[in-house]
C-alpha cells in the first residue's frame, strides 16, 4: 500500500545528484539566471523569454522594506525580541502579510479582471467598480495609503514595467481607476504599491490568486535585518509598557462565592 | 510619555513620500538595482562595490527548491490544505527552516570560524576540530546529504563563487574539511549545498549568524509555488491517512473509576 | 507624544504586582477556578453563574486531539523534525487550524444563525438553506467526516449540553439539520463534531465569529505531545521520501540560451 | 512499498467511529474528565491517579493572562490588525513563547535537576550553581520580575500545590534557590511564575524539556480574546507610527553609479 493521499508535483524532482525545477537543471541555473528569473520558473512554470525576470526583480525591491511601519516587521520584532531562531521570527512576520498588508495587490488584481470583463465602455464600466465599492463602504485596494500621498513606489513600478515592456493593458487599467477616484470618492486617492504591484502581476500574464505571493518573497530579507537588529541592538522581552496601556474594561470586583 | 521601549531602527526610514533604506532611496533602487543587491544592502548595510549582489542571488537560486523532500515544504502543504491564506501556509514552512533545514550553514560557517582561529597548521586545526566533533558523536554540519553524493549545487556554487572573485580563504577552508572527512570519519562526506553557503556567507563578511537567512530568503517562491499547487490540484484536508499509521502506545483500556 | 497607536484593551491589566482579568484578580483564580472557566472568562467576559466553564471543558476535550490524521498535527511533526523550539513547531501547527479544519465551527454557527434568522416554519427553512448549499455544490459544513461515521464525538457532546443544561435552541437546530441531510443531499450525513461545537458556542452565548477558538485552545497539548514524540524517538527531517512522489511536470529540457 | 518514513505514535489511535487517546476512549473522556486531565494524560501518557489534572489545570490558569505587557501578545495584536484568520495570528503569538518568554520554565527545571544531581549539602549546591550563573553574566532563570516583585503567582502556586499534595522536594527546592540569591546575586530576587512552574513540572514528574509547554498551552484562549479584540474594535493594519521611529542610521546619500 502505497502513501494515502500519493504525494505528486509539476513542480520540480528531486533523486540523486539531481534537482530538476520545472525540467531544468537547478545546478544549471545557479549563477546563470537571477533570482527573478527563478522566482517567474516558479510561478509561471517557465523561464522568462524576455524581461520577466527583470520585471519581478523590480517588484521585489519595491516590496522588500517599510521599515517598523508595518505590521509584520513589528510583530517579527516583538516575537524576536522573546529569544526565538531566525527563521521562526521571520515567519511570524510574514503570517502578518494579510488581507490589508500585501492582500490589496490580490484584490486589486481582481478588480482589474472584472473590469476587463465587464465590456461596454472601460470608463464607465470603472466608475460603476468604484462606485458600487463606495456605495459598500468599502476600500477601493490598491489607491490611497495612509502614510504617502502619492506612495512614490507607484510611479516609478510602473515607469519601469513602460522600460521592459509590461506597460500594456493592465498598467492602462490601474491609471484608469486612479482616474476616477476623484469623482466617486470625492477625492484623488493616488495608486499605491499594491495597486501597481496587481496591475504588473496580470501583465506578467500571473494568477490574481498569486497576489500576495510578491509579498511573500519580498518580505524576507528586511525580516531578517530586523530580527537581527532587535537581538543584537535590544534588550530582551520587549512589550509595550505596562503604564503605557489604557485599561477600559470591568473595574476591580469580587469573584462570585 | 513617549513609546517605551522606544523604537529605533538603523535598517530604513519611512517618512510621508519618502523610504530610504540604509541612507539610499528605495524608490531610486527599484527597477535599477537587483533583488540581490537589495538582500545584501539589507544584511550588509551597504549595496555592493563589486559582485556581491550577483553571489547572493546564485546562493538564493541553489537553495531555492529541493521539491516535496524537504520538511518545510511537506508542512506547508499540510497546512494549505486545511484551507488557509498563502502566507499563513508559506509561515509553516518558513518555521520549519531550523537547526536541520537550512541551520547547518550557521553552524558550518562557525566551525570555518573556530578553524581560521585555532591557529598553527591549519590542516592539522580542521582535522582536530572534525574529530572532535566525531569523538561527541556529533555530525559534521555542511557535509554529507540524505539524498545527494555528492550534492551538485556545492561545487557549482564554489565555481561560481570563483568566477565572482569570492573564492578566497573561506572557500579554500570548505574544501579542505572535505578533504579531511575520510580520515576522520572513515568515509568520503562530500560538501553539500550548506557547507558552500557557509563559506560563501564568510566570504562575503556577512555574519555566521545570518546563516539560515539564505534559506529564509530563498524558499519563500518555492513555499508559494507548492501552497497553490496544493490548493488548486488537490482535495482540502490532506492528512497522512490512518490506515498508514502504526499505533504502538497503551492497548485499549477504561478509564480508571 | 503618546504612543501611536494607543493601546488599550478590556481584557486585562497588569500593574505591579498585580494582574486583573476582566476585573478579577488573577492569583485569586489559581486553583480555585478551572482552566475551562478562565477560558470562558476570557471570551465571553465573564466568569461562569452556572456550568459554561464545565461546558466549555467538555467541547475542549472533545476537540483535542485525532492523531496524527489531521493535517495541523502532521505539519507539526514535519516541522519538529527540521529541529526547531517546542513552541515553534506547536505554531506551525496552530496556523494549519484552517478553514477545512475547525473552521466548520465557524461556517455551521453562521448557518445556525441564518437559520434561526430565517422565520417562517423552521424545518423548511432549514432545508431551504441546506439545498441553496448543494445548489452551489459546497457541502454541508458540521455534517458528515471523511473517516467516523457517525463521529461519535458529536453526539456525546450533545448529551453532555443536555446534562449540564446547554440542551437548548441551538442543539435542536443542529439535529433538526441532520434530519434533513437525507433528502438534500441523497445520504445521510451524521452531525460531526465541529457541528455540535457550533450548537454549542452558540448556547453558550458566545460569537460565531469564535468558531474556531474551540480547536485553537484545545489543539495545543496534542501538538506538544507529538512534537516532544517526534522530537524524541523519530530521526531528524522527517520528508516524504524522494521514492514516493510522482513527479508530473515537464519533462527534463535545457535552458533557452 | 509503504511510506517512507514510515508514521508511528503511541499518543492516540484513529479509526472509523473511534478515537482512543493513549488507550482510552476519547468519547468516555467528553464530560467525565477535565481539560486538565487529559493534558496530563497527552504529556505524561496516564490520566492522573489523584489531583493532577487539577494541578496542571492551576498552573494553566496562572500562565494565561498577561494582558498586552508579553511580547506574544503584541505580536498577535499586531498580525491581526494586517486581516489574518484568528487562528494564523493566534500562531504568530505562539512562535513568541520563546527563551526568554517562558523558555524560563525549561531553564529553571534544568537548574533544579542539576541542584539535586549535585549532592553533597543542598545549600552549598544551589549557592554554588547560583554563583557560577552570576559569574558567567546570566541570570537566574525563575527568579526576579521585569514589573513584579514580587510575582504574585509564584507563592499562590506554590500554596495550591501544598493544599493538592505537590508540595514536595522540587518546590522545596526553589525556595532555597530563592533564599541564597540576596547573598549571590546582592539583591533578593524573587521566585516568579515560572519558577513556580518549573517545580511543579518536576513534582507532576514531567520531563523538564517540556516546560514550555505550560505557556504553549494556556496563552491560546487570550490569544484568542486579544485577537478579536483587536479585528472587533480597532482599526486595521496597526504599525508604532512613523512619527515614533528613531532612525540611526547612514545618512541620505546616493546609490554608487
Amino acid at each position: 500500500m502505497g502513501p494515502d493521499p500519493a504525494w505528486r508535483t509539476a513542480i520540480s524532482r528531486v533523486e540523486p545528484n539531481s534537482i530538476r525545477v520545472r525540467g531544468y537543471d537547478l545546478v544549471e541555473l545557479i549563477g546563470r539566471r537571477s533570482f527573478g528569473d527563478v522566482v517567474y520558473l516558479l510561478l509561471a512554470g517557465e523561464l522568462p523569454a524576455g524581461n520577466e525576470g527583470r520585471m519581478v526583480e523590480a517588484c521585489l525591491v519595491a516590496a522588500s522594506e517599510h521599515s517598523v511601519v508595518a505590521p509584520s516587521v513589528d510583530a517579527a520584532r516583538f516575537v524576536a525580541s522573546a529569544g526565538v531562531p531566525l527563521q521562526a521570527a521571520a515567519a511570524a512576520g510574514m503570517i502578518g502579510l494579510g488581507d490589508h498588508h500585501g492582500g490589496a495587490v490580490d484584490a486589486c488584481a481582481r478588480l482589474f479582471l472584472d473590469a476587463a470583463d465587464a465590456g461596454g465602455d472601460e470608463r464607465e464600466g470603472i466608475a460603476r467598480i468604484a462606485a458600487s465599492l463606495k456605495a459598500e463602504g468599502r476600500r477601493l485596494p490598491g489607491y490611497g495609503h495612509v502614510v504617502h500621498d502619492p506612495d512614490p513606489r507607484a510611479r516609478r513600478l510602473l515607469d519601469v514595467a513602460g522600460e521592459l515592456g509590461f506597460g500594456g493593458r493592465w498598467c492602462g487599467l490601474a491609471l484608469a481607476f486612479e482616474a476616477v477616484t476623484e469623482d466617486v470618492f470625492g477625492k484623488h486617492l493616488a495608486m499605491n504599491v499594491d495597486g501597481a504591484l496587481a496591475a504588473i502581476l496580470l501583465e506578467l500574464g500571473l494568477d490574481w490568486r498569486l497576489g500576495k505571493a510578491f509579498y511573500v518573497i519580498a518580505r524576507p530579507p528586511g525580516f531578517v535585518a530586523h530580527v537581527f537588529e532587535e537581538q543584537t541592538r535590544e534588550r530582551p522581552y520587549r512589550d509595550v509598557g505596562w503604564r503605557n496601556v489604557a485599561y477600559d474594561g470591568p473595574p476591580d470586583r469580587e469573584p462570585p462565592a
